[in-house]
């Protein structure tokens, strides 16, 4: 089992009054962002927590982020809305020491393979075009007190990560490798995390301020089984306006296959 | 009061043992396509009941669809899980006779105008170039016992129109006007039933079927309020993949201004 796996497993611990399922476990110190927990590392507890109680993996799953995850001991507490024959509905709250901290809505079913398909896929995207890891640039969180950058492994195409040395490239997308350090295979759980790991794509544009922009929602459509290796992804975002912003993932496998989209709205930091 | 408003508004009957808000109505028939309401619409019954349960706008909303919503008498319970100072997150049921239609998660807040903001608004897009509505074509849902396209009046671009006719574009992009069919000005309510009102953008995708594809997740991001006047309107998709394709729309108003994201994620027909 890699560090992700364990990390995002919480053991069921009982049925409580109202129905719901409990799960239990700890908000691990290492996965942290300046002492927060990463966003998409919280989803995954909470999509892991659901898939058991419904039996199948996560396809389109929303999370609404209520107060920074931090470290310590936490429950998932899981209602199963809809069991169908192929997918089904969960919702669940995610609650640390100090109360709620994320509630997640979810459906759930395995990928039915393209060979099943009746009609061709359609594709009208490619991956994005990236020099091999050794000439990107890795990126890390910034603060020294971050676990966060050393779980996964993040390299940004070199004409996106001008932000870091104060060159922002005008354009707000970032598009970069991702892995896990210990290099677990990335599975839809991996996805989530992947779909919130690299810095806002706003710290591309100059005259936004380059610091923490709170996701206030993230959803992610899981679109293909990864194949091992690497992902590519493409982050963007393409309005900017009001004191917020969407940004728009793309995560692509090793095979050149979409395996997830992604999108959260997020506040510009002031 | 627009038809709109009036449809959509729920009446609050009480408190359920749990503490959740009972809001009470029927899910008016006029509203369907084929016998069934539609999904944008039903998003607004939700909405609407949330909205008032909270003080304020809806400002990102999902829904995931359970089971067909059909006319007749309908419940909204509504769970308030934080109440901000700026913004509020609250999930809700929607019930008809036959049991539960959608389950609905938002977070909701006033928008904050630009003159507000301590930074410019950025924006990598601009609105779609239509005709007039008059050089447009008038788009209706196919079955003659569908009241929606009564109540909405959409005009698709002529170039994205041709499935009607036998004659997909071969993209999978839909562009065109929409209002309501009396006027009424559309806010953060009618903005969810536009997100959800055109025709599927795989339509004009040749060796798609042209019948109805199921909506699993729908989620809607208000980003503006939209100025009076109808709405210039893109869908597209871009990933038609595993049977399932997502459809992205951007909805702007009579000045320019993206006024609302949409991202539903809908079985391909098979």
């Amino acid at each position: 089992m890699g560090e992700f796996d364990d990390a995002t497993h919480f053991v069921v611990a009982g049925t409580a009054n109202d129905g719901r399922l409990t799960y239990t476990g700890e908000i691990a110190p290492e996965w942290d962002i300046a002492g927060n927990a990463n966003g998409g590392f919280l989803l995954a507890i909470a999509a892991r927590a659901m898939a058991d109680a419904v039996g199948r993996p996560p396809l389109s799953i929303t999370a609404h982020y209520l107060a920074p995850g931090r470290p310590g001991p936490a429950e998932v507490l899981v209602d199963v809305v809809r069991a169908g024959r192929r997918m089904a509905t969960a919702q669940a709250v995610v609650r640390g020491a100090d109360g709620e901290i994320i509630r997640v809505l979810g459906t759930f079913a395995e990928q039915r393979p393209a060979t099943e398909a009746e009609v061709p896929a359609v594709v009208h995207a490619a991956p994005p075009e990236l020099p091999p890891a050794g000439e990107c640039v890795r990126m890390q969180p910034p603060a020294d007190n971050s676990g966060f950058g050393d779980r996964v492994a993040m390299w940004a195409h070199p004409d996106d990560a001008g932000f870091g040395v104060g060159r922002p490239s005008g354009t707000a997308t970032i598009r970069g490798w991702f892995e896990f350090s210990d290099a677990q295979p990335i599975d839809a759980f991996g996805l989530l995390v992947a779909a919130d790991a690299f810095a806002p794509v706003i710290f591309n544009v100059a005259g936004f301020p380059v610091s923490w922009a709170p996701t206030l929602e993230l959803t992610v459509h899981v679109r293909s089984v990864p194949a091992p290796g690497p992902l590519r992804c493409r982050f963007s975002s393409r309005f900017m306006l009001n004191g917020m912003f969407e940004e728009d993932g793309e995560l692509w496998d090793s095979t050149g296959t979409l395996v997830a989209q992604s999108r959260q709205l997020a506040l510009i930091p002031r």
